[in-house]
């Protein structure tokens, strides 16, 4: 069991005989989106990576040879968001998230300054969206920055299910392809 | 100014508009350039960030309050270059390294992978360049990864002084942005 720094839990066991066949191999929603990410960089169809976990390092010893081991350190909080990279030669960036709720996603998950970047994104005319994981509906969407802005300046706290079905897209698995976002992403931007 | 032998000048007399004069205050390369970044983004610019250096954990204790302290752990070898980001609606990246050569940067500063990432991010339309700072020269130089590439294709173990003279760029200097790269940047991608 591996505690994230966001509270998360990895699940360690997961034996349900749930239909979402691919959504439940024991991969949590992180790791279904960097098996995603590995496939299209093998395919060569997008370079997009995870950003490590920004670690404070507070003590550490060298030892010879070059080898340092880091005794003292504990997580930062992000300044931006996740995930970013380039496809079909446009700057994308996104965040995402998992929620066990079923009717919508509160905004409190998502930082300030993880927000303030979203928002930054779209004006300099990158391609940036949200994928959130509705854990017990079985289903992930996508959704364009825009609409978070949107949210954010009408001070609600949370995004109902509603915008993600109606402003968003559920986004499409597969076995090699478990969280393929990049199939909405061509329907979006590229159409 | 003072004229040494070995071809260093002495900046100690700082009061003209000399561009040498910026890099000797204390800040190595890595602060000068997120230095910029912050500048940059600062003034809504350009929304480029250094990755942080991925760490892999081996040992942790959570404390109540869902602090988590790492008492093990080793940094990794990063996947990507260091630096990424948006600017002019464009994905950009590049790779930051000095050295205390005064005739070349040798390619094995350089992790393979990285360097295969370098290839692809040109491959994929975006803009790609390494910084290297020539520490004792004063000089820091942007150059293109298509040249990075060329000099790797011709299974030379370094690129020589002249090829960034001739092929790339110098990075002009000032007190609030010490590596003005994007200057660089818009004349040889934006003009």
């Amino acid at each position: 069991m591996v505690n994230y720094p966001d509270g998360r839990k990895s699940n360690s066991i997961k034996n349900n005989e749930n239909k979402t066949s691919f959504s439940n191999r024991g991969l949590n929603f992180e790791n279904e989106i960097n098996q995603s990410n590995e496939f299209y960089r093998l395919n060569n169809r997008a370079i997009i990576y995870k950003k490590p976990t920004p670690i404070k390092v507070v003590k550490m010893t060298n030892y010879p040879g070059g080898k340092h081991c880091i005794e003292e350190a504990y997580f930062q909080t992000a300044s931006t968001t996740d995930y970013n990279g380039i496809y079909r030669g446009k700057y994308i960036d996104f965040e995402a998230k998992e929620t066990r709720l079923k009717k919508s996603f509160p905004l409190a998950n998502i930082h300030q300054h993880q927000l303030e970047h979203m928002f930054k994104v779209i004006e300099h005319g990158g391609i940036g969206f949200m994928l959130v994981s509705f854990k017990l509906l079985e289903k992930s969407f996508l959704l364009d920055y825009s609409y978070v802005k949107e949210i954010y300046n009408q001070k609600l706290s949370s995004i109902p299910l509603k915008i993600f079905e109606e402003k968003g897209h559920e986004i499409p698995t597969s076995y090699l392809v478990p969280i393929d976002y990049l199939e909405v992403v061509d329907k979006i931007y590229f159409k």
